[in-house]
């Protein structure tokens, strides 16, 4: 095997696990191939929490294809190391072990240092050759969510905002649709399917009734996550239409929405939202840093903050936020007092400027899309 | 010749137009070659008002360097369709026609209704070949500004800033040193030498000090153009260092300064800046459209914007920007008080944004430049 054929499988593994984005928190995105001799024999890759794991899938492909012995002495490509642990499914080493691959090859090592290698030395125990660090920046960047919240116990976030080219989210009156043009609100559903949850502020819901769903993008949405102290809010938004109700329009799809609160907020309007099926947190102060360790503890991997310039503002300020998609269009709307993307962050110097880094720009039909990672990510 | 060897040559016309970027108002820039069996015989561009055409210096270079009766027979390309009166210069048809030119390949043809197309129709009288609209929309786009202010007797307008991925150009305390990095600086320095005149007001003066020159990358300086309406301006300014006085630290260079004001407007800072050479326009209103007549009829093709936003709203308002040049820096700074690019345009509702059109974006080392026509420009 050379190197070049290893990124490749590597490579598939990645386009496989890619298919489950958004779907296997608080597992991670995992794809696994199985090759002998330059031939696929079998693959798969993690769909869901509490499904089987991609290695076993892979195994069982090629088990149920080429019969077990054609597996003998094959090579197993996997992006993530494979677990040696009793979950809900049983490990995936004992599974390599016993289907006699000969060789394996790891793209990165399990980001949680209680277990991180140790996958890798039970295959090694065994007798099997095993490669690790292979496309390693891709396999760290898929699973990015993941390894965020194994190292913090709190979901990575990323801030998404549009505007136009003089820097406005809405006019001055408070009209914001629409910023960009439809292929870049179809790439905002598609960021929406590939994070566990969705998080917006009263103003927003006020403002905007969004939807905040992938649009039948996916059959899975995030969890919709409405952050509000006061619960002064409409009866008549869009996110409280959740689809586990009988209501006859919401197509058998489930659009879950938690609103988070502080105590003795707005008790009519709480009761209105149980009986529509809306989850309601109530938090003694609601704070940043509670509402992401929460969250964190419900195995979320990776949030989408959808918000405006103060919640914007307080989650980029209590660091729960790491990465930005900021969508430019191509106009010009003009006006000090129409609002933009980000409140007072207390920066009085623009050396003090937060830079961001590994920033990427695609053109998405005439508008823009400008990616970066802020340097609070550890 | 094949149209692909036209397309080379002219080319080749466009790169030697160029060169004089900035410094040929209220002439275009103009770039000649004359060809024979694929042989370059001499070339030229139009340096500067009242000096030699492009066609002229090409046709001298020629009968220098390989005599008179080698040019006979030879084709000549030139961006822009020579000119068929006298004016500072002899007619260049009538050069061409008298050194025996064949074949005269012409990209564009002159944009004045009241001469356009007569330099062409002397030519074929004279039995010359005259091909026209060779790599005509790069033609165009070279002498955009000299192509506006024939039609419209103002200069073609850009307007340009540079502001933080969240949209400002400054943070709330006024502080914008740096936003973008030195390549993007750099690149700004290479706009202004293709400018006849920077253009800012009172405020940019009190805030930010600029020089608005283009830091030696060029012996020619735009002229710098200062709006205040009250000329309640520091007496310390940089742009009062206008080079034409006997202070030694001008180097010898030139960097004039006009202001342009209204009556009885701070009578002694006007004497004080008339003693040191800066130029005093008193306009009886001061309008934006007094302003680019005033400048139009200096001659000048383009004109540089580089204001804060409530300049560039009402140049934006009154016409006077065709073009935009947006700087990003990937760096956020906060702050829905800190200033942002444009001011109050009117607008209330997102769908009546302008437009950008002909996009184009560059990335220029760590920051970005979205470049756009404004649909206003004819």
């Amino acid at each position: 095997m050379n190197h070049r054929q290893d990124l490749d499988w590597m490579q598939y593994c990645l386009e496989l696990a890619a298919k489950a984005k958004g779907q296997t928190a608080p597992n991670p995105l995992v794809g696994s191939v199985i090759v002998k001799q330059g031939n696929r024999l079998g693959a798969g890759f993690h769909p869901k929490a509490g499904q089987p794991h991609a290695e076993a899938l892979a195994i069982a492909e090629a088990r149920a294809k080429y019969g077990k012995a054609a597996i003998e002495g094959a090579t197993l490509y996997v992006n993530l190391e494979p677990c040696n642990h009793h979950g809900r499914t049983p490990p995936c080493t004992e599974a390599i072990i016993k289907a006699g691959i000969k060789r394996v090859v790891v793209g990165m090592i399990d980001p949680d240092l209680r277990v991180s290698g140790t996958g890798c030395d039970r295959l090694r125990q065994a007798g099997i050759e095993v490669i690790t660090g292979i496309a390693e920046a891709a396999c760290q960047r898929l699973n990015e969510g993941f390894v965020h919240r194994v190292r913090h116990q709190t979901p990575l976030g990323i801030f998404k905002y549009a505007m136009t080219l003089d820097g406005k989210i809405a006019t001055a009156a408070g009209h914001s649709f629409w910023i960009t043009g439809e292929a870049a609100r179809r790439e905002v559903h598609l960021l929406r399917a590939s994070c566990d949850a969705v998080i917006t502020g009263g103003n927003t819901v006020r403002l905007d009734n969004p939807l905040l769903t992938t649009h039948n993008l996916t059959t899975h949405n995030p969890l919709r996550v409405v952050l509000s102290r006061s619960l002064d809010l409409p009866r008549d938004a869009k996110l409280w239409q959740v689809g586990n109700s009988d209501r006859g329009d919401n197509k058998g799809q489930n659009h879950p929405t938690l609103v988070i609160t502080q105590p003795h907020a707005n008790p009519e309007l709480q009761s209105y939202l149980c009986d529509r099926g809306v989850e309601i947190l109530t938090l003694p102060e609601l704070t940043i840093q509670a509402v992401i360790q929460e969250l964190g503890s419900r195995g979320m991997n990776q949030v989408l903050w959808e918000c405006g310039g103060n919640l914007a503002a307080e989650a980029i300020a209590a660091g729960a936020v790491q990465k930005v998609y900021a969508f430019i269009a191509p106009k010009l709307i003009g006006d000090f007092a129409a609002p933009s993307p980000i409140a007072d962050l207390g920066l009085r110097q623009m050396s003090q400027a937060l830079d961001l880094r590994q920033t990427e720009l695609r053109q998405i039909d005439r508008d823009w899309l400008i990616t970066g990672y802020l340097n609070n990510q550890s």
